[in-house]
């Protein structure tokens, strides 16, 4: 194979009470990505549509990522990357991971798969550096094994994938304000009162068994957060509102996208998550700010090939 | 039925990175209790072999469990309870809760089971504030449920069951040693680094993935606890080299059971756990404190009838 073209998810990181630890890949919104073998050695972006993104490829995350792979395969040629930029940078929903996670990717299948997606995210986590100074593994993890992943710990890398029930759908609304994501760290605290850590660690544990039991309602109950919520959320116009009325429209629960604007519903059924869909748009056509909304099912997959 | 003789297990609560969420049950350490019921109202404690407790019903846990359970059950008559003690109080392993625990389970098989457990959970958490003036679940739920659960939520009451993998065994120590539950509160931090909470609840996660899927090497990765262990092992003469050495008998992980001073060690299958017993003992014989030493299997169905 010389060539492939792949669909690149959008994912939701800091998945509520998992703040910084649970992330989920989607499967209606992400980009499109061809890549392709050449002789000439290094990684070559001749296109990027959608967005204005740096061609350099040690000034693009995917460029950044690819290189971290080719430093470690071998392989004496290059690759030409082509990027149709569908998610919105600084929307919250992994717009990086997915350029990082569907260039490692798709190079590792045309290289006959000599790299684990372990080593892909460790890859794929370059990209996040260039993008936002820290490698963090929570957007890159989900796009690459698909689901839901837990990334339990950084030293040692170790990424735990989590079953996905299967009528759970996400919900994510994008209010087109801008929120850089050091500011959003800025304003978390350094320290949290032990009596809410425990609650949040109480509440992951429901989530994941939830996710493991497709107990819906667990679930539901489990996606709690007392600790980052309440303070981001300051940053997002409406995000109270929707939230309610997500909840009104039988969302199971939900929170911040990564660290916003994003926000995102969890529930049972596709309809369910329509109607969720339609609360936020009449939520927050009162607002007044431009929004998009996405309904996906849960992408269990992860990064994959557009036949 | 008019009588029954039950096996009261012992528990492990805060279960390493499941501090105050998460206990299991043991197989292999309980009380006995025989519970009858008797036309005269109220709870009658007859007998009690084994430590010097109380036998007036109003100071005895298993009594004010038992008469939480009597005042809402509409039964007009009473029960006479004897217990034979096994669990040393003070030991960190349930001792409280093995009797609240199981004179409510006993009870309610007499009354012909018009409790759920979750109710049964309720009522013997009147023991435990009895015990230690703290109505907390981490010990009985397990007792009552069986395996391991956790208390996901108070307000209200949350208790989720996980599955045990069958090959899992608990060593524990009990150093003979007085710690009070109370004491071992106090010396806690009222709040955490951010980053010890994310690392906590990512080993939570963990724990419960590997404890569905049966996965050992997950679960003794996950069993770490950088916030509480190590605080309060500086209580517990010895427990450093308690914790190495069982590593090094390839114990999976442990820690501190409930508030100490027990030590509790899990292990992939019987011959490993008792090889873990026998560095506990050579490294606590050293210490020079007297000590008692269980293997035992995780108890998958908690407090039982013993014919």
């Amino acid at each position: 194979m010389e060539e492939i073209k792949v669909f690149c998810p959008a994912t939701i990181a800091n998945v509520s009470c998992g703040f910084d630890v649970l992330g989920l890949a989607l499967d209606a919104v992400g980009d499109e990505m061809i890549v392709r073998k050449v002789p000439e050695k290094g990684i070559h972006i001749t296109k990027i549509k959608g967005q204005d993104l740096p061609l350099a490829a040690d000034k693009n995350v995917a460029g950044v990522a690819g290189l971290a792979l080719l430093e470690q395969s071998g392989y004496s040629g290059g690759f030409e990357i082509e990027i149709d930029k569908r998610i919105k940078p600084g929307s919250g929903i992994g717009s990086s991971a997915a350029s990082s996670a569907g260039a490692v990717w798709a190079m590792n299948e045309l290289l006959g798969r000599p790299f684990s997606n372990l080593e892909l995210v460790k890859f794929a986590m370059q990209g996040e550096k260039l993008a936002s100074d820290v490698a963090h593994a929570d957007n890159v993890a989900p796009a690459i094994y698909g689901g839901f992943t837990l990334v339990r710990s950084y030293d040692p890398l170790d990424i735990v994938t989590i079953p996905t029930p299967p009528e759970l759908y996400a919900t994510v609304i994008h209010p087109q304000i801008e929120i850089k994501t050091s500011d959003s760290r800025k304003i978390l605290k350094s320290t949290i009162p032990m009596e809410k850590g425990i609650r949040q660690w109480g509440n992951l544990g429901g989530l994941i068994a939830g996710l493991f039991q497709n107990d819906y309602d667990l679930i539901g109950r489990s996606l709690e957060d007392h600790i980052v919520e309440p303070i981001r959320s300051i940053l997002i116009p409406g995000f109270d509102n929707i939230k309610a009325n997500a909840l009104k429209a039988d969302a199971l629960g939900g929170g911040i996208s990564g660290s916003g604007p994003s926000i995102f519903a969890l529930s049972k059924g596709k309809e369910t998550a329509e109607k969720v869909a339609q609360s936020m748009r009449e939520t927050y056509q009162k607002v007044g700010i431009p929004f998009d909304i996405h309904v996906s099912k849960i992408n269990a997959q992860g990064v994959k090939p557009i036949v």
